[in-house]
Order: C-alpha cells, then sequence, then structure tokens
C-alpha cells in the first residue's frame, strides 16, 4: 500500500504526520496496531491514565505547551500525540469483506472536518462498514477529525477514492443499494430502506449531492423534515440516516 | 418579562448583545418580529444580497474588518450583527400550547454551544415545541450557538429554567411522557415512545444524566448503538430522537 503523498505543512502537524489530542483520541490511536505513533506529550497527569507504549517518545509537558502543540483552542486534555497518517485501505477490500446487511456511508464533497469526525462516530455506533470520501473533496486525517471522531478514526475503515462516480458503480455491483439523501426526492428514507446493503450517500449542506452522484444513485429519499429549516446538519442527517438503516 | 442579567464581557459582544454571524443565521433574526437589532456590519457583497431593515445602523466593512469583530476564525460568510438577547420565555407558556403530538427536548448539562445550536437546528426540523436547559448550566444566545443553529435560535423556544428537577415535574404534569436518554437502560428507545406528548431528555457526554434527573423521567431507554464506542455525540443522539420520536 503506498503512504499518502500530501504535506501541508503547518506548525500542528502535516497531514502524513498530523497530531492528534484529546483522551478518547488518543486512547484509540495507542490501541489500534495499525496505527504508528512517532511522539507524545502529556501533562503528569495525563500520562498517569493512559497507557503509552514503551517505545513511544514521551515528553512531560504543562498544558500551556501542549496549547501550542495545537490550533488555538483546541481541546487536548492534557495529551498530544504525532502520528503517521493510517495507510490506505481500498475499497474492493471493504466491499469483499461486508457482511449481509452491510451499511456503508458515501460522503459527497463534505469538507468539514468536525463533520466528517462526527460522523466517523456515528458510522462506528451504528457498525457501518467504512465511509467513502472523494480525495480531493475531503479532509485530510487531523487532530480535528480525529477528536470529533472520540477514537472512531482508528475504527471505522476511511476509504478515500479520486472517483465517487466510479466508486458508487463498484459499490453498486457490490449488491449495495445507493440510496441518495435529497430534501427534494418524493419518497421519504425508511420507505426507500430494504433488506439489502445498502449505501447511504450524503452531500454537502447548501449544494447537496452534485448532479453526476444523484445519477449513480439507486433511488433517492429525504429525511421527513418541516419546512421550518432547510436541511439538518449533515452529521446529524449521517446518525439518523445511520439509524434508520440499522432498524429496518 | 425580565431581560436576562448576564454579562461577560467580551470584545465579540456579550451575552445581553450577543453578535451573530453567517447569512442563515442573520437572515433569521433580520426575519423575526421578536429580535430587537441594534448594528450591523457587512461587505458590500452580502449587504446586496441581505434584506436589512432601514433602522437598523449598516456599517459596510471589509472581511478583515468583519474578522475582527467575531472570535478567530468564525466563518461570518461577510455579516456580522450585534443584537439584544431574547426576551426569556416560560414553561408553562410552551406547555399550554403544545399540540397532542408536541416533542420537548431537555438538556442536562449540555454546556457545549456547537452542540446546542445543532440541536436547536434539529428540533427545528422536526417541528419540536421547544427545548429546556437549566440556566446555569447552558451556554448563552451567542454567535456559535446561532451560527450552528442554522437561523432555530430564532424559531424555536427556548426556556431557560433554574431548576430543572422542577421543570420535570411541570412537564410531566402537563402530560408529557419523559424519556431519558441513558446508555445503560435495558429498553431501546422506540419501544418506549408512545401516542402521548414526549419529552426527551439528553445528558452530557461523558457523565450523561445526573442521578436527580434520571428520577424525574418516566422511562429510561438507549439507542441502538454498537459496544465499539462509547456513545454518540449529543447533537447527533438528538437528532436520531427527535427523529424517532417523530415517526411513532
Amino acid at each position: 500500500m503506498s503512504r499518502r503523498k500530501k504535506s501541508h505543512q503547518s506548525s500542528h502537524g502535516t497531514a502524513n504526520r498530523p497530531r492528534l489530542w484529546g483522551k478518547h483520541a488518543v486512547a484509540a490511536a495507542l490501541d489500534n496496531p495499525d496505527r504508528k505513533v512517532l511522539r507524545a506529550w502529556a501533562t503528569r497527569e495525563a500520562a498517569d491514565q493512559m497507557q503509552f507504549p514503551k517505545d513511544v517518545a514521551l515528553t512531560l509537558a504543562d498544558v500551556a505547551d501542549l496549547g501550542r502543540l495545537v490550533p488555538g483552542d483546541a481541546p487536548h486534555q492534557g495529551v498530544v500525540i504525532e502520528v503517521e497518517a493510517l495507510d490506505e485501505i481500498w475499497l474492493d477490500g471493504i466491499l469483499n469483506a461486508a457482511p449481509e446487511r452491510g451499511i456503508l456511508l458515501v460522503l459527497d464533497q463534505v469538507t468539514d472536518p468536525h463533520n466528517v469526525g462526527a460522523i466517523l462516530r456515528s458510522a462506528a455506533a451504528f457498525g457501518a462498514i467504512g465511509i467513502v470520501t472523494q480525495d480531493r473533496h475531503s479532509p485530510p486525517e487531523s487532530g480535528v477529525v480525529a477528536k470529533a471522531a472520540s477514537g472512531a478514526l482508528e475504527r471505522v475503515p476511511w476509504v478515500r477514492v479520486v472517483n465517487l462516480a466510479r466508486a458508487l458503480e463498484e459499490i453498486g455491483e457490490a449488491g449495495f443499494w445507493r440510496i441518495g439523501l435529497a430534501g427534494d426526492a418524493d419518497g421519504e428514507l425508511r420507505e426507500a430502506l430494504g433488506p439489502s446493503r445498502v449505501a447511504l450517500v450524503l452531500g454537502a449542506e447548501g449544494p447537496g449531492l452534485r448532479h453526476n452522484t444523484r445519477e449513480h444513485c439507486d433511488a433517492l429519499a429525504r429525511l421527513p423534515i418541516t419546512d421550518s429549516i432547510e436541511s439538518l446538519n449533515v452529521s446529524n442527517a449521517a446518525a439518523i440516516a445511520l439509524y434508520a438503516a440499522s432498524i429496518a
């Protein structure tokens, strides 16, 4: 597997070597055998609570020092680690391993790292087999994603593809019923859900699904919301869709 | 009705006179007859798109000027307004006006303004009659809440009470079935939902519902999540609960 080649430089880590913070995110990274942890900084108190492997270079630091290692006001909870980005995961790998009722999430240009992190967390909560994003229109692994994911960045396979339409073709060929969430759809999501594998396809707030993404869905469906608000937050829409699919 | 008395000083507005930003949040505030708008700043482009009433003092500004009016990196989208906090809303007012199948959200010490804002947005989306928080343990009205609420801060009644247990008593007396969301509950939420008015009671991530809050619920219920993650983000849990109640 090839390493990702991104290298957005930043004093708070790079896309290749992001910094992660927060107790859940860091504990999950330390637990993940596929995650290479390069360095760690922690307060004495946090260091005593966490299980740092002996081969990780740990620097004790105070809260103010830690604050300088992360973007302003990031809630580091006393612990920061620098890691290697995870190896790429291939779509056919997770499709081939999917169970009969597997649920997959596909995100079309959802770029906000808080939302992607929260979606990973919900994907873990409902046992989704993974999330799929388009490489050029999704955030890199980062501390913000990892914190919002609360450990799920280490547990939910995240497939980045070059071409989302081509990926949706593969997903359909693997027996997934592809449902695009769209506010202007005629039918409701729960009517579109059936007994098969399902791919839930969500677009960014505002623009929604791109035309070509809609064209690659088997059905479009909406959530039963009032017209007092234009749309749900995308991570909330994803959570509801995952719940609805899990009880279908 | 009495004005709120909080006065956390800040260069970005106060709790009494918060600054709001972002096109949806500002447009909704301008549309709200109960919202007093004191000042406005906008780029020429945003000013042309928005409908500023003639009696609002509008200052044209560039993007950098606007950036100094709001907390760092806040996505102001070219428009910032300074407003008066909304008048207090009383619990008995919304309980008396509730329809037969009304849904109410009760938040126990959910303090993160992004989460409260996102919950307001979902509450609007599913037609909830309001949200109830405990005054000392909830964020004040702010730009962050308003931006995350995407207009819903102006549309969803937000009741702040001094004593949440007492409020839950009133809510129960008004015929609401009070369901506390708790990860350790035996039954699932959809089994606990019935044909009556319902109050969905959610606690903060981590601590969950306080003991005394649980004691004031008619039932405890959980969402059907796997054990791969400790909990959902609270705004995602609220969205799912609202969805489940709306289709019950």
